[in-house]
């Protein structure tokens, strides 16, 4: 299994915080030693950092969290390979350009019997979760020949998600730079910081941080995580099935399929 | 105007020393201040740093001359911008999936009067350069539904470079990983290096490589770039309208385009 990582903010927000938090389950006290990534929007630009060693001893990683890179839209992922060995092929985030956009996927779970058909976009590695991305962006595509508002996605994008969940463990991070689509099959947690901020303390390093001190009283940043990442904040989680869109920071439309 | 820079091996071959040389001229011995990007090959996996800042000073491009990174195909850029603003977006190279393999390319020059048809691939910066990569790639789709031998690509390949270069300066770099592909409209320089291996230094910095030290007799490496990096070794200069397909380090096939 893996752990995601996400964040959706009204401004540009540094996340070294909570991705110093992830980092240290890819070894250290989480079992993820196959690789991790995170992609950090920049406009319409995606900064990319992905290395198929394990995190806390990965020199990409430690310039990631001295490099205060700040995003309104973040997807991180640290990985136990189970489909697929250990490649930079294999690690997650995946990036396709669809309508002149980067799309940006990660995946934790595991999907059995599963071989959708080779169409537009095709996987370039072997995990399962590579083929639900292009299966994904292959389904909208043909729902919807040119853009639409996100809104008009998400019945494609929800069921979708449903079926994949049929196959095993689908929990996901989804998005174009403009929102963040969250699935949960079977574990997510979030949280939404705004004024008045407090202190914050991780759960897997001995690091605090005050967020009164980095921040507007505007900011408006929700973080979400396979498993809440501080010990002393109220994290939300989520329902089995259930889906939330996640825009400038805040949760825009939600639902829970069967 | 921008460089290029590319790379060619038959075997996992840092690129270090040329990289170096490179990153001097964005903003130090040279003009190119808006960005720099650089993609390398691990498998079938793509390892990409960019920054819209000028690659002198840039903490990223630190991190990769510190981090040799080793790769049989690479293909890096700094960036002068004449079309697109200065962002992440707009920073060489662009990538794209095709046919389930990274597609990568940088291009160095500027393209007037060019406005090719949105189809599946589409730009997400504004760009010429992005433009006519997502251009070569939807020709290529259209010619060949399905994969074929690099070969088979080339008169495709060729025809499209020869005709962007009717609208100004065409030189680029292509790859999908296994081969590299490159196109001279104006400017670009190659020196292939094999046993016996000397000492090389580099134009741009006090900065000389013995590789004798580095390599095997069996390496063979090829670097191709707008102009040669270092000061002591023979470089060969392409002509106008010649193009060259290199794998493994060595040039496979070539031709002139009127």
């Amino acid at each position: 299994m893996c752990e995601l990582l996400g964040m959706s903010a009204n401004v540009p927000t540094d996340i070294v915080f909570s991705f110093t938090g992830l980092m240290q389950r890819g070894g250290r006290t989480g079992p993820h030693r196959d690789g991790w990534g995170i992609g950090f929007y920049e406009g319409r630009g995606l900064r990319l950092f992905q290395d198929p060693r394990a995190s806390s001893e990965s020199e990409v990683a430690q310039l990631v969290q001295r490099y205060p890179i700040k995003s309104e839209v973040v997807i991180g992922h640290i990985r136990q390979a189970n489909v697929g060995r250990v490649c930079l092929a294999n690690t997650h985030p995946f990036v396709r350009e669809m309508w002149g956009r980067n799309w940006c996927f990660a995946h934790n779970g595991q999907l059995a019997d599963f071989a959708p058909q080779l169409d537009n976009y095709r996987p370039i590695g072997d995990t399962d979760s590579e083929a639900a991305f292009c299966d994904l962006l292959n389904r909208l595509r043909q729902a919807l020949p040119e853009p639409v508002a996100v809104e008009q996605l998400l019945p494609t994008l929800v069921s979708a998600c449903a079926g994949y969940r049929q196959h095993g463990v689908f929990n996901c991070l989804l998005s174009d730079g403009d929102w963040l689509f969250s699935f949960c099959s079977s574990k997510l947690a979030h949280i939404t910081r705004r004024a008045p901020f407090g202190p914050a303390h991780l759960k897997d390093s001995d690091m605090q941080v005050d967020f009164q001190a980095e921040t507007t009283p505007n900011d408006v940043v929700s973080v979400l995580a396979t498993e809440p990442l501080t010990d002393n904040e109220s994290w939300t989680l989520y329902q089995p099935g259930e889906w939330r869109l996640w825009r400038g920071g805040e949760c825009v439309a939600q639902g829970i399929t069967d």
